[in-house]
């Protein structure tokens, strides 16, 4: 996975994309068909402008968290194809001339110009995420890598965001999907994304190294159930947490505990006799792990075995300074399980007199998504952190996001894509968008303009149109107004672009931006659709272009 | 994408995985945590057997596809932690000891045995995919990326099969899924796992490049908007197909067909007057592609204007000697289309006297799956090839498969992970694994019984078990018994394991097998379950086990 060095070509050196298997010919073929095509008719370097959107906000919701930009611009400026590659394409374009190859060998991203929402804002439908213009034989050569690079991104930093809403500010959320994932960078992208929308960490160590987003994880089931008696233990000796005292047997010492739970009046009862290769296995992890040691307890009976077994040998730890993590609940019936187990600490912190007991980490996980975390919040839990993984990073409520590359302008000429489906008619022209907010600081609208239309100003009235519904409109005063696309990549004209700002800038954004949308756009049931409009002017010219374009029915 | 070296220190060079971002980092952050205490504990050197098996056939179905061996065989090959790798594990892990580190160093799969049933399988749940054995600590390892590997790879297999199933053996199917795949390789996996599972070709031109997948496409309908006038054709002549005649004219001789067509008796009053731009896109795309146009014939309306320009351009090409291949149709009522495109393009054979004219092929796309081809195939349709993305690359339906890795034995020790959840009790011991086939040829069960047990002989009466349901068993005597588990890894016991086999040859095991199911396992609408079983001695073993690890409860 070496950094790709073309970049450097375009200015600033910029990195390959993540996945080295991002190159060029992740491409459709078509779009190569097309790119000789153009060629062939002396078309390709015709000036072309194509919007990145799409058309509908994903799980039911009314806002979308546009992720995907930084691989797209570093894809774009280590854009080149290989001989290897170029021979591969010339092959599969039977009849192609051979001066088509030398065409591609001289194929960069020097003409093209990108225009983006910056990554990790919150975004809507229709409104141009990204805006690519250059010479058409290359911009359509992008389309597939953009749209592939964007989809997921925004989708699963989307589905992100909305386990953050459910859950609430103050829950630890963590990323746990690598091995349900669609494919080894769909859980890399996943931890990366679902980082970016708002979770706390992830188990991908992969995605920790590349991203430097926090890592968590502790044990599974089987090494619980590896472990079968005491004799396994063979160093017992734990050094206390400020290197002072040392225990020469932890294992008695946990035995010891347990057997005093086991009999105390106040907690006697809950359970009778424990899971004897938990016990070892929870004490050679304690050995092992003494400053962060957090145990799964359900391999076995959560109640009546992992929770007594857990107690002893954070007890036993506690004797030698060290304060246990807490515990990960993975089956079961977690709203009663997380309460019974705090009940159970708070207990054991009274009883037993060890201050801090009571608000051990309760972890969860188990094929948790937005309804169950809704429905755990609905009714009571003492769960706080929520571990997701699969509905989380193969979105599985709904697995993709449909972003279109429409054509909108060749040669100065705005184009339109029509469709019997109104909602697939693409909006022409270059343009420019901007976000109204109003009086509460919240945004109102986000409006499209023709590209040379003055901008909106502060203080003066505006209609709003919606693109296509004649009777919808609005007149909006906005109190701020902030133009929604930015530079990202100007050819070689480096110092007119804006920086790709690191993971953790781009999460901040993301994090402020969802904070400071209307509560009703963000609400799980019914939420208000955010408005999308045109301005009066580019309604105007987008029906004059329509009327022209469409056939005229004959009734028969 | 440099293969990787150290494959050969193992035996035969194996290549790494085709991804390069699939290293022993690919991996949860506990599968580290528990190296670390089993190493600490001593016991990273016990001898531990994994299953990898998933519970529940996805899609509504009752059977699986098996894939992603050979990616699990390749990452195996050459599983070894890099030293920054390593600093970067230590870094994650506070407190370990430095000589965890030159374990981590040492470490690689020479000690690992896997048995796999071949890939492209036909398989159901509860039956191993994979056996893995090997010390503890490096089996824990393989964990994650073995999962992530199978179950992606495995669920749109199936999806591709089921997609296969529905639409026909005589139908022409295409992967178009490359821009809404979760991921660059979601794209990319989703291409080969498509083509394993039946498909015939991907639009997907890195795919092609890396597995050698048939590639197919055409145009997009900006290609079509980004014309406007004739003037932009510059070169209009066209060469015949044998060479020996020229057409210096090519764009004046399709506007002749053109009227032709529109003043044909017969064709007359299907439309007026076609677009315009429509057309010098088609006739652009036919002087590039003179021996392969297809054309998208709906950017405007398919009947009024698509159709009869496409036929002009045809018809014009066809008086030089070549066929135009067909059509590809994107929106609208496809059933209907699709027919009336047929109805006109036999018209077209017959007035005007073209022999095959009505047998081109018709492509249909636009968000299809397995409904929405069952519901042409039941209105009727013309359609002979099918464009499928979004539901087939994300697995929309269910985006995930629930692969599990189970230890089943630890030290010679059978292992069995309970839950109340009784599909979600593994099966202990390690196992072998039969398939039985009945007198009809078809599979009848799988059985799994204990790994010393004599294997189940041809004409001998066998009794199978419900792994979990006392009540359930059956008499069966196989007339045909396929070892199931076959050796694909053996350390550096090379010449002992599988080879292997390129894609093409799993793509036929996979459809071979697929056409040797009962029908009633495969249909859409309740299809009947396929029996898997244990034998005898297994079940007693297992529910021994089981009342031996499970506590007992107490009423109170």
């Amino acid at each position: 996975m070496e950094p790709k060095e073309n970049g450097k070509q375009l200015g600033r050196t910029l990195d390959g994309p993540t996945n080295p298997m991002v190159t060029p010919l992740l491409n459709d073929l078509y779009q190569f068909t097309m790119a000789y095509a153009y060629w062939k008719a002396g078309k390709h370097n015709e000036r072309s402008v194509f919007d990145l959107y799409f058309r509908k906000n994903p799980f039911g919701g009314e806002y979308t968290v546009f992720a995907g930009l930084e691989e797209c611009i570093k894809f774009l400026a280590n854009f080149k194809l290989s001989d290897e590659e170029i021979d591969f394409v010339r092959d599969c374009l039977p009849g192609s001339e051979e001066a088509f190859c030398d065409y591609l060998r001289g194929l960069d991203c020097s003409g093209v110009e990108v225009y983006a929402i910056p990554e990790g804002s919150v975004v809507f439908p229709k409104v141009p995420l990204m805006r690519v213009e250059g010479p058409v034989g290359v911009v359509q050569l992008l389309e597939t890598s953009f749209l592939n690079l964007v989809n997921f991104a925004s989708l699963v930093a989307t589905n992100a965001a909305r386990h953050r809403f459910v859950a609430g500010k103050s829950k630890i959320l963590l990323e746990f999907g690598a091995r349900r994932a669609q494919g080894p960078d769909g859980a890399i992208s996943a931890s990366k994304y679902c980082y970016l929308g708002g979770f706390d960490a992830t188990s991908n160590v992969a995605a920790g190294k590349l991203f430097g987003i926090p890592l968590r994880g502790t044990h599974s089931h089987a090494f619980v159930s590896s472990f079968m008696s005491t004799d396994e233990i063979v160093d017992k000796v734990l050094h206390s947490s400020d290197g002072k005292t040392t225990c020469e047997d932890f294992v008695s010492l946990v035995q010891t505990w347990l057997t005093k739970i086991q009999y105390s009046p106040s907690l006697r009862g809950i359970f009778s006799e424990t899971n004897h290769s938990e016990l070892v296995a929870f004490t050679s992890y304690a050995l092992a792990f003494p400053k962060a040691f957090l145990a799964l307890v359900d391999t076995y009976d959560v109640m009546k075995s992992g929770i007594p077994n857990f107690c002893a040998v954070a007890l036993a730890l506690n004797d030698f300074g060290y304060k246990a993590l807490g515990i990960r609940l993975d089956s079961g019936d977690l709203a009663y399980l997380s309460t019974e187990v705090r009940n159970f600490f708070c207990t054991v912190e009274r009883e037993l007199k060890v201050p801090g007991f009571g608000e051990m980490i309760i972890t969860a996980s188990n094929d948790l998504n937005e309804e169950t975390i809704d429905a755990l919040n609905k009714q009571g839990h003492e769960v706080d952190a929520f571990g997701i993984g699969t509905y989380l990073v193969t979105c599985y409520a709904q697995a993709a996001l449909g972003c279109v590359f429409k054509l909108v302008e060749i040669n100065n000429q705005p184009r339109i894509k029509l469709s019997e489906d109104v909602t697939k008619v693409s909006i022409p022209c270059k343009k420019r968008s901007y976000r109204l907010y109003g009086k509460e600081g919240y945004p109102l609208v986000d409006i499209m303009t023709g590209e040379n239309e003055p901008p909106p100003k502060v203080g003066e009235r505006l209609l709003c149109r919606h693109p296509f519904n004649e009777s919808k409109r609005a007149y909006v005063v906005p109190q701020r107004v902030e133009e929604l696309l930015k530079c990202y990549w100007r050819g070689n004209a480096d110092e007119a672009r804006e920086e790709l700002p690191p993971l953790n800038e781009i999460r901040d954004r993301c994090i402020k931006q969802l904070e400071n949308m209307r509560p009703d756009h963000m609400r799980r049931l019914n939420p208000t659709p955010y408005k999308v409009s045109v301005s009066a002017k580019l309604y105007d010219f987008i029906h004059f272009l329509w009327l022209n374009e469409a056939p005229v029915g004959e009734l028969q």
